[in-house]
């Protein structure tokens, strides 16, 4: 046993600083959306191995139009002429509804450069941020409190003077952000401090509020923790109601959407993050995640993922990093089902589910169809998949409704191939084995079953009320007709009765079943029959417009069974 | 712009029939690691697409041994041959403090073969379910409060009687652990009254304590309410000091993380996942986060993440799901920086963080040290990278720890490069691109510069205390020797005198630095020297063993530059 390595103890726990008196997110529901920014194009970007090309960026600021995105942080525009020039982009296509928001440090020639490249926009938000935490100031800027608070302070009068203070700008509606960077690592009353003063030096009024972005910058520690930070400063800021709180989590403990829905609880009014969490490390918080949280709570998300695979293709072909298969609600896996316990209980929930009015089913949160998934996507069948997926797998394909009995033993037909394959098995591959274990010839491009005896023709005589007696004959290629005759209480039973005479053995129906096919008067009827044949079950299907017939053929397909395991010999 | 779909009105709100009276999780904090249950080969292999092999499911059982885990469960062993023949092999194979654990659902036959399969084990947990929630009961099993209380409550008298109170079984030291399925979707009080007539039935004590385990079967709603009803089970299950609390949350909405870390706040002992998420739709908790979030708070988890790598790589094969990039902690960029201000801050954070005892770093939570990681992977340089990338690769690759003038000045260089190539540059690019701009020749593989300026010989002789004369020869491949003689106040101004005699130009050196490389008396000496030459600033560097030949080579760097793009004429 090797000793566990774990140098822990270099870490030190987080402090809050915090202290708590009034505490109301967790006794709160959520009543509305937030406001939404998406930071793909800025902070998404940044953070890609191979940053997005200009037609990229182009496709993706369309993509998130179409979602219904009104807040949209597309560049850092003095960080290059690339983002400087798609900056000038945007603001010449956006829609007059949607604000283009750029971000800039609090470095007074950057800004100048940033609020430039905006210059004509319908609407427009400059967003300086400024990281407050001792470790920021210390380590990377070599800034006091003071002398961190006082620059954040010019630098907003200066946006100021060069926005809505500047009179060639008025063609412009103007928001400001700020951002103390590192807000959850920094003293609650030193953040209260510098925004007071930012926010006098803005002017913001309740109509036009200022936005304080309180960013998780690196994640922390649990999310509780980050939803009372935001509710102390919304209680604590003054003149509430001119400020617009937004959050900015990062994923670095994995609970970025926690933190961003405790905190909205906490007071938030607006959430920035990313398609599918991209952004530097693990990424910012999803939206994908957050607008469908609140949708399957029964809240619209004013954002639209009715087609997740168009947005899905967008974001994995602009940022080169594919959406995880187990990603809530956009991954591939995670509408299917493959344990055996889950599909049944699936199968059963989508049988209740009609005419009600609110959705209620198994394991699924959310109906695949309101995110452009379709049912038959669901249920995925490998050697860990009971009866219930398999059977389902029939059912959708072939319209075939197996009775219990048949799809436990069909199950264990494909459990055998699935493990024998190593591997989950494809719908075509259930479908075809189906076929051939009960020789089903459905159109022509299924197997003609030529070695297998098939019914050529019959005549049934009624005797009396419960007597049926019946001549048929079956055959099968190069073994020329076999003539039968037998009498029963019903049509099936006087050919059971007709072929076990002829073959000498004991046949005994012990399940029947049957269903039309389709809803006219020309359907076709399915039938299902278990038989024992001295002694051992089998169930045979058969399918045809005569519901006679078809129960003939499910019978033919149990002796077809029997005849190639030697259990019957002709 | 098209109306946006959003049926959201279909869904109804969480309702948790919660009476709190009692909250006292949002105070608290982690104080120590939870006993940890890895179900990767039981709901993880479940859930992929293609289920491991058995000799995957050895490799990835010795992994889990190999961490730490001392409770894994292995398979459902009545469902397959397959499952029933692991669980024999694990067995056999456990090291005698580590309990191998099995599920069966409540059905009397199953439970039987289920308790076949440990037959010998040292430790064995025996782990039976069954939903509780209306929503279960009602679609999926069609059984009342009462005969789902009465199922549960006999399936525990059966274990009990084939395991602790069959004298056949006292070799092994057995555990019980009961799933209320679907807890978080159940009423509370329900849940309390079949948990404790299940107690009842398995008369558990302190010492040998049964394990509840309360699922999130599907996310129900935000996690704060998961710890909730987590600690209200906590506050009213009778003798709490013979239960443990198990967590088995899903990630549906994509909050395990933070439900597992609310929910032990809230008074849970143990915690069921997978490595990396795995598991039905969304997967399971994520026990790498769980862990290494304790971690960084300075709580050892017991469990060992040093080599990363080899986990992700046993996990990767197994499963056949990638880990994500921004996976937390394993992803593959999360120990990355693309943004120039990150990296610039981290690349500070290092300078600073020697000799420290505690962690402190800009942007990283965790030492990438701690889990196997160089930093030389950490920062990497695209076109969204300032000068603190490029400067960091050319210190960690070359040791040339360049000013911050000649930063600006290279970071534009690789910017250019990568807008070009639209692409992230490798480090091999990186130090590439620096040699070739100034003329290094390090070794036998770097360019010669066959084209290039070298210096031949000097010689310099003191005038007086603040005055150097000097001769010296530079030449270059097929334009013969060019002497020079000059003076000034130091050998590099009379240097750069002697220079611009020569040339007819002004060349003034605004910057010099230098430093050695390597820490013994053979090592060699870097030289940077920023020059103005015509009004117009370039930057030069220069090795040498001797520190004079490395300033005049940093010289003849600048020279060479002016050369190539015309500003001096030779």
């Amino acid at each position: 046993m090797p000793m566990l390595k774990d140098p822990s103890q270099k870490y030190k726990p987080f402090q809050s600083n915090l202290k708590i008196t009034k505490r109301s997110w967790p006794d709160k529901t959520f009543s509305k959306p937030p406001r939404w920014l998406s930071t793909d194009l800025r902070d998404g970007n940044q953070s890609l191995p191979d940053p997005m090309s200009v037609a990229e960026k182009k496709v993706y600021f369309q993509k998130l139009i179409d979602i219904g995105f009104k807040e949209i942080e597309v560049a850092f525009p003095s960080a290059s002429q690339i983002d400087f020039d798609f900056t000038r982009w945007c603001v010449e296509n956006a829609p007059d509804d949607v604000s283009i928001q750029v971000l800039s440090p609090c470095r007074p020639n950057l800004i100048k450069r940033t609020i430039e490249s905006l210059k004509g926009a319908k609407k427009a938000t400059v967003h300086i941020y400024l990281a407050t935490s001792d470790c920021f100031r210390n380590i990377v800027f070599g800034l006091s409190k003071e002398e961190t608070l006082k620059l954040a302070t010019e630098c907003t009068e200066l946006v100021r003077s060069l926005t809505k203070d500047d009179p060639t700008q008025k063609a412009t509606h103007w928001d400001f952000e700020f951002s103390p960077e590192t807000f959850s690592d920094t003293h609650p009353d030193y953040v209260l401090k510098v925004c007071e003063s930012v926010k006098q030096a803005w002017g913001p009024t309740a109509e036009l509020p200022i936005i304080f972005n309180l960013p998780a910058t690196v994640e922390m520690t649990t999310p509780n923790v980050y939803a009372d930070q935001i509710e102390y400063f919304s209680q604590n800021i003054s003149n509430r109601e001119t400020v617009c709180i937004s959050l900015h989590p990062h994923n670095d403990r994995g609970c970025a959407v926690a933190a961003a829905e405790l905190a909205q609880l906490g007071g938030a009014d607006r959430v920035e993050g990313c398609l599918f969490g991209n952004g530097e490390r693990t990424g910012n918080v999803d939206l994908v995640t957050l607008a469908l949280n609140l949708y399957t709570q029964g809240i619209s998300p004013k954002l639209d993922f009715s087609d997740m695979k168009s947005v899905i293709d967008v974001v994995e072909k602009c940022n080169k990093i594919p959406v995880h298969a187990r990603a809530p609600y956009g991954g591939q896996l995670v509408v299917c089902a493959f344990s055996g316990s889950h599909q049944d209980a699936i199968k059963k929930g989508f049988k209740k589910q009609d005419g009600k009015q609110f959705w209620q089913m198994p394991y699924l949160p959310l109906d695949p169809a309101d995110i452009g998934r379709t049912y038959e996507a669901i249920i995925r069948v490998n050697s860990q998949s009971g009866k219930g997926g398999s059977a389902w797998i029939i059912l959708r394909n072939l319209e075939l409704d197996l009775p219990r009995g048949l799809q436990i033993e069909f199950s264990k037909i494909v459990q055998d191939q699935s493990e024998y394959l190593e591997r989950e098995l494809k719908v075509e591959e259930i479908v075809n084995l189906f076929k051939k274990q009960y020789l089903i010839k459905l159109d022509d491009h299924d197997d003609d079953f030529s070695d297998a005896f098939k019914l050529d023709h019959y005549e049934i005589k009624n005797k009396s009320a419960k007597e049926r007696s019946i001549t048929a004959t079956i055959s099968k290629a190069g073994q020329g007709k076999i003539d039968l005759a037998g009498e029963g209480n019903g049509p099936i039973s006087a050919f059971t009765n007709a072929l076990a005479n002829k073959v000498g053995a004991s046949i005994k129906v012990v399940h029947y079943h049957e269903h039309s096919l389709g809803d006219d008067s020309n359907s076709q009827a399915a039938s299902y029959i278990g038989c024992t044949v001295d002694g051992q079950q089998f169930w045979g299907v058969g399918i045809d417009e005569d519901v006679s017939v078809a129960g003939f053929n499910a019978v033919v397909s149990c002796f077809n069974q029997c005849v190639a395991k030697g259990v019957i010999s002709v």
